[in-house]
């Protein structure tokens, strides 16, 4: 799929700013960047970083106090990986490649170590492998209130099973919880998505099965093969789009995703989708 | 300074286990390991790997049901970095190598995110760089009582800062909270550790400070050039130093430090120590 | 059913403590104290207070420096209102007796405010009244595991919850926390339990449902007809069998309670019974 | 000191709904109502009922779908006990009467067996009776900042105190929680209150020491002899002004507290006040 994406930001800074962007789009074997800019109004000077176990691509600046806008535009062509979700099975620890392993420990938003007895009493006898992390998915869907304004930059996976709802970030959070606490490598996905409504940074969750990255999506908000990534860590604390240490504001970021060689809205996969590389 | 480690566990296995140990001591330029060696009893394969972000080192195995005793002991040199703790600042966030800079995000026990507003109250015109961080261990040390079984696997930071009572784990994930709190990247150090009473593995951290990692250790419970690191990562959910798939049971680990080139107990150094090679 | 129990409490104290007991079985309508003695070795003087809104009754006392021991020995003959659970509604809070209304309140370990959404999205429809008290406990039995030494005093319905685990105080906690949360009337009910394995001071709870008070165990350890009332509240921390403001420590209680007309195990109860005056 | 109170409150009720207000003030020998009236629009049945233990005044009725105004005007007559604070000592817990007793027990928002040992390192030695509640409102005052919108309906002291940001139910709470730690009973009391600025429903705390309940506020946002009480409980949970079950919706209510027989803004009171009658 051939997706044009565009972010706009606006900062009005008050106090010199350090900014650490991660929006530009990975590039790997999934996810071909055809072409893509950055632009910082005034000629700003920004550093760029690819972090190689990742793929992350993070651009920092020191913004001066007043006005800034800062744009990014890409062209991105996706080629999954599409697999059979029957035949997609779970690695046992003793197989699983080390880089991978981290994944199962629990982290800031994502408290395996808390919710592991709901998780085996729940999913363990319903499926295997790809399916298990599809009933992961269903049950969420089922389970929490899809409700803007029901959480904050504070809320983790705990909360959220609790309170029983959240954004995309807390679907994508409790789903690596209970992924990990069953003994399924999770990570976290900052994306660009398709179809999105309104539209907007999203955020998805990968489970290693097989032998890569799968993509799962609990909000059933846009297709699994819209999704462009942009970001992958532990959870929220490791992919913000926008870190920032000093003093600024601005009004909302304007997002835009569209598809440019074929329909919108898009048909939406069935199958076990990846656009990892690794 | 030379010292000789030991580490002895025993397992009684009930159901096949796998078993990954993060026992070895890192290997750089800080820390010559001159000589070890591993041993699992009934010639057990075992397999390896080091990350290379980290130097952690990890050894995975598949326990079979029955009694099982594994054993690590190395001779190692430490050659500790000395700076002078007056002279060394913290960079701006601008300046961190990227690498670092991920160490400044909250993690499963160190949620600097919940914790700023008293960090920024407390320690931010007290001191700069090196020394603010000692201030953060003087203020753990006059505040928090070190009480064993006062914990657990679940506490964190947040609870510990609550509760007031905490082992050195619990010391460690504090420090590093605040730090991050202030902008200072922060992360959790796994160690054998001489003169610590009674013997056990022990827990520290690091902070960023100029252009290395330096060790702190708010316990003061031991000299903290008697240091060996074990491994590093973003708390104690990264740097288990066993973490188990499958039912095992077993007696305390056995494990000893002795200073082999001089005086036990340590004499203790004033001085900013590092021995870490990044 | 007539019942006898025993209580015996053994103390070491080493500074001068104030104890307060609250041991004794309530006096009411439902449940009629025939004899009872409560002893003190060494003449201790104790002072005694009945609540007059619960009917609770509390002893104090003042004990030196020194080895002590409480007895408290009772028959009781209960005369529980048994009723048809299909009949018996849930009332609007428009014609709660203002008394009642206090109990759809949150405490200490029972956040209804915070397990609202998963209450209702899980029982709303499902029955009402008596029946939707059941459902509550049936829910409680089947997803959360009866384990000793898994909760402690801190522990809270919202850990009860997430954790799945938990003791019969745990069990009264996660069911008050429901009822409140669906708009029913809840209280914590410490008691002595016929038949309870091993033999222990036991928690239920009580909903205000039609014009009383009903029992309800989740724990399904007991039958309910063969609960004895000692202390009701808003939560365990409104009950505790003793609180004390010193310093002493004990070997565990004694606690023995059997029925004396009639055979052991007791058959259970199938109707919804109420041992309250009020 | 004479007040005049004026408490306006509009709903746009969807969904029929009971609604209890605690909006009127209680009457006591501390605090003289002179004369009051509860009007609402539209001839709407009401039923009242004054809690004997307490004197909370509550107001029941069922609204209809529509708008809906409800006024309460009063002027109000304080006459408190002041006492010398040097003079007012902590009551051992062996002489409390047996009522007060239950207000040492942690609740919803005041999770004072979390807090205890701060509460002993910090407030311990300084001073004793009055003049330690005093410290606590000191500490309180010092280390939280108040900040409107920085606290919602679930925040509780363990909260307030990690965060150290609040508005005054949060100030509160905390006051609670370390008196009841020290073993100084302690409880929440909603009020009018004379020179809050922006004028609004109030919130305070009361600690039992010497004889009788005695008024603190560690927000210092109004003078302490210019509180009206409303309700007083174990916490927020007890002391809502208004409690609905329905569905209603409704501007800011509308709060107005003027001295009548003095100046404003009123002379602060140095000594120690108490306006209850138990």
């Amino acid at each position: 799929m051939k997706l044009r994406v565009n972010c706009n930001l606006e900062y009005e800074v008050s106090a010199e700013t350090t900014l650490i962007l991660n929006i530009e789009a990975q590039r790997n074997a999934g996810q071909n960047v055809v072409s893509e800019e950055f632009s910082a109004a005034g000629n700003l000077a920004t550093e760029t970083h690819v972090v190689p176990e990742t793929g992350n691509r993070y651009r920092r600046m020191v913004l001066p106090v007043g006005a800034h806008r800062l744009d990014y535009r890409a062209e991105i062509e996706t080629a999954p990986f599409i697999g059979d979700p029957g035949r997609i099975a779970q690695m046992p620890v003793a197989e699983l490649p080390f880089e991978v392993v981290a994944h199962l420990s629990p982290s800031r938003y994502c408290q395996s170590d808390k919710l592991g007895r709901f998780a085996w009493r729940t999913f363990d006898g319903i499926a295997d492998g790809h399916e298990k992390v599809t009933a992961i998915c269903n049950w969420i869907f089922e389970n929490v209130d899809y409700l803007e304004g029901s959480s904050d930059a504070s809320t983790s996976a705990y909360d959220t099973f609790t309170l029983r709802a959240g954004v995309c970030r807390d679907f994508a959070h409790l789903g690596i919880t209970f992924a990990r606490a069953l003994g399924i490598p999770a990570r976290f996905v900052s994306a660009y998505a398709l179809d999105l409504q309104p539209q907007d940074f999203h955020a998805v969750f990968e489970a290693y099965l097989g032998d890569r990255w799968y993509l799962f999506d609990a909000t059933r908000l846009c297709p699994i093969d819209g999704i462009v990534r942009i970001g992958v860590g532990r959870d929220a604390a490791d992919t913000a789009f926008a870190s920032y240490f000093g003093q600024l504001n601005g009004p909302p970021k304007l997002i835009s995703v569209e598809r440019i060689d074929g329909p919108q809205p898009a048909e939406w996969t069935t199958g076990a989708v990846s656009i990892s590389a690794d």
